[in-house]
């Protein structure tokens, strides 16, 4: 163990410099969803190809239908070989007057009980935690002038806006990508004290759905009371999603949902999840879900029908009468085992068509949509994993499900047969797509030791 | 009716010089809602002044607290007193690219039918209309060297803005403007051949709604499924706002309105007004109306609730998977008569909140509104112009509602204690608001004849 305790202290004597590195790449506005980013996503791609280069990986930018990927290498030789997956796009930073500094200025802060934090967007999702991964393949090298195990990095540049050129790109560079084990650093620990593995992560399925009306904007004056007003007709199919128990009324959308075991539906509801604690520190108070389901059940083990956006109309200052020509929805799905996007998709499509005036047109695109995962429990590499990690916290790891989707993880086991360790040391007050997004610097340090020992444990 | 023949032949006489006098005033880009137009619309209010002193009035330009009015009156010691309302300033013309001549160069143009017609910005509104009236005057004046009646002119500069100055204008100058009744020139025909009255006009009430849910966006995924989504919550509320029937929803809402005499249903059960025919050049073939009434009801003897506009979260390209953080909506409720605004604006407050989570905030505010306006079906003012219509066009003008909303008229009945009536000659076809505004030549010339008659009528 001396030489995993010289790499620790290197992590801890070189933090200052990690956290430096960290604040060139937060500064790339790298916004995937918004064409007037492509060429920020490029220099991102530059940036973490070049950072690979660095530490000794063979690495180069590399084409893709949209924003382009990075992949690096080593070719030691090692007995195993792991592929190490993150995103180096983030989320829009509107609205950009609720940042208290601006979000591609990261500063290092103190919050109230003296906590030290990096803020900036993509300080955690995800830029912070893929550099928790390079910082830690940094200390290796740096003390043992090699990794522990052969080492592919597969950085993306779409995965904020559903990942679209992802499957093409895997299954283009299959042989390349292959490896014994995925890890992602894309997720979060149970609380402050506590790591977790997250072993199920909910599909999605994104869509937006426009409804028209008239040829044009219409006088509400004149036309008013008579002419069908599309932002009502999209409203009726957005109340109509849930009823008033919390439950999506779309019909067949919980058929193929899987229940979890008795064992794990026991073990949380031994956790005291509530809504006092989840949703209290948001500016909420009572749940909005499935009345008849168990708070940590609605978020994780349950799919949902949210809409991400609406608009439809007049929505600048004032007033202005008129009966808007079409109104806009975009609408996600997430989904768990064993739904199939493309049901849901035929499904939503029929719950739409059958609440549209005749005289009425529908637009409804969606993208391609994933399917949701689940780890298994009996796997070595998640138990090696798991003893690093209660080695670097002092508490063994708490195995959760996730409600977020990473479409990638399923396309690992589809298309490369590996198996996917979704290890992060996200908090869930760290504002991940909101304004003032944030990362902890213990989630910082202690995360790059706990990849340290990871890498260690898994050769 | 010898001298009224020589009057209406000196109307057709001058025709060419009175729509070269339009076309001089058309000319003047009297853009109101645009500050960069303001000493336009200051050089069409002195425009307007001078062409009443030539007409024989006293006029002058009168400061308001933004565009300036004019004021112009006869004081010949006559039996009665008209005040003739109208509007100097038009429209913007964007977008501009979709107009076949520029909009502030007027020109005389041939229809398909060999119909001729006045073409540009404010060609029938308001400034077209209100020239029918002037030039009504002028031939009455030129034959007789005197006008039947005094007459008040008042012409404001801010119609088109919302005319946020008016009312305390007219408050200030009350005296001045006291009349025995009000015309109006800024409404339509039936159709081509059948003049109109408008004898009633649904008052408003604005307002704007946010619901708001968590302190900031969320993640879909993270808190998707147990967090309240400010979309649906206001979705809700515009859903249930109409029932099945298309009937209004909020408690007390019809209560105070009155039915329409049955002898008007008959007449409007007789118009052949139909989906087909007002729905259809919009692109619409369904009435989204309430299901047991007349389409010419539910436009103008009914009231409605109708939303503007709306939004909530991400509403750029692509996707971004929050829930956000509150959702807003513009709406605003055509009155009929006996409506009160302030019932109105009650009403929908509870019914507002009683839809909203006890953890969401509401916040709604309303502009004044304004109350419905009836003309007393029983007026002799109203028989005697509905003989001189007759008398112009061969046919007995239609006593209409119209859906849109006049405020001044009401004022006119607070503030002033006078009836008004509405009489105009635009045609459903002039693309008033839009590019290649027009008014037809037999709007212009018939339109001044029926002032002539009116104005002698009268006396």
């Amino acid at each position: 163990m001396a030489a995993l305790d010289d790499v620790l202290n290197r992590v801890d004597g070189q933090l200052d410099a990690s956290v430096e590195r960290l604040f060139a790449f937060l500064r790339i506005p790298s916004i995937s969803t918004d064409p007037a980013f492509a060429a920020q996503c490029r220099l991102a791609a530059e940036s973490a190809a070049a950072t690979l280069g660095e530490l000794g990986l063979s690495a180069s930018v590399r084409e893709t239908a949209g924003h382009p990927a990075v992949i690096g290498r080593t070719d030691t030789g090692a007995a195993r070989r792991v592929l190490f997956y993150g995103h180096y796009d983030v989320q829009p930073v509107d609205p950009l007057d609720l940042w208290e500094t601006p979000p591609f200025e990261p500063v290092l802060a103190t919050d109230a009980s003296g906590r030290a934090r990096i803020v900036g967007r993509g300080a955690c999702d995800d830029k912070g935690q893929v550099f928790t991964f390079l910082e830690a393949l940094r200390a290796h090298r740096d003390v043992a002038g090699r990794l522990p195990v052969d080492v592919t990095v597969l950085l993306e540049g779409e995965e904020e806006c559903g990942s679209p050129s992802l499957p093409a790109f895997l299954a283009a560079h299959a042989g390349e990508l292959a490896a014994d084990v995925a890890l992602v650093c894309d997720t979060g620990m149970w609380d402050r004290d506590t790591p977790a593995i997250t072993t199920a992560l909910r599909g999605i399925v994104h869509c937006e759905l426009t409804v028209s009306g008239a040829d044009r904007d219409l006088h509400s004056g004149l036309f008013g009371g008579a002419a069908r007003n599309p932002t009502h007709v999209l409203a009726g199919i957005i109340a109509d999603l849930h009823d008033a128990a919390g439950r999506v009324t779309i019909p067949g959308f919980y058929d193929a949902v899987r229940e979890p075991p008795e064992a794990v539906r026991r073990q949380w509801a031994g956790l005291g999840f509530t809504a006092e604690s989840f949703l209290g520190p948001v500016g909420l108070a009572i749940s909005a879900g499935e009345a008849d389901r168990m708070l940590i059940e609605q978020i994780q083990s349950r799919p949902t029908a949210e809409v991400n956006g609406m608009y439809g109309g007049y929505t600048g200052q004032g007033s202005k009468t008129i009966i808007p020509a079409s109104a806009t929805a975009k609408i996600s799905f997430r989904l768990v085992a064993d739904q199939d996007p493309a049901a849901i998709k035929s499904a939503f499509a029929d719950f739409v068509a059958a609440r549209v005036p005749a005289d009425c047109k529908v637009q409804l695109s969606f993208g391609e949509g994933s399917r949701a995962v689940l780890v298994p429990p009996e796997s070595p590499d998640l138990a090696k994993a798991a003893g690093a990690l209660e080695a670097e916290w002092g508490r063994a790891p708490v195995e959760i499900g996730s409600g977020g989707s990473i479409p990638i993880v399923g396309q690992f086991k589809a298309v490369l047969g590996m198996d996917t360790l979704l290890i992060g040391f996200g908090l869930d007050d760290d504002r991940v797509h909101s304004p003032n997004e944030k990362y902890d610097m213990a989630s910082f340090r202690k995360g790059t030791r706990s990849w340290v020992r990871i890498l260690d444990a898994l050769a």
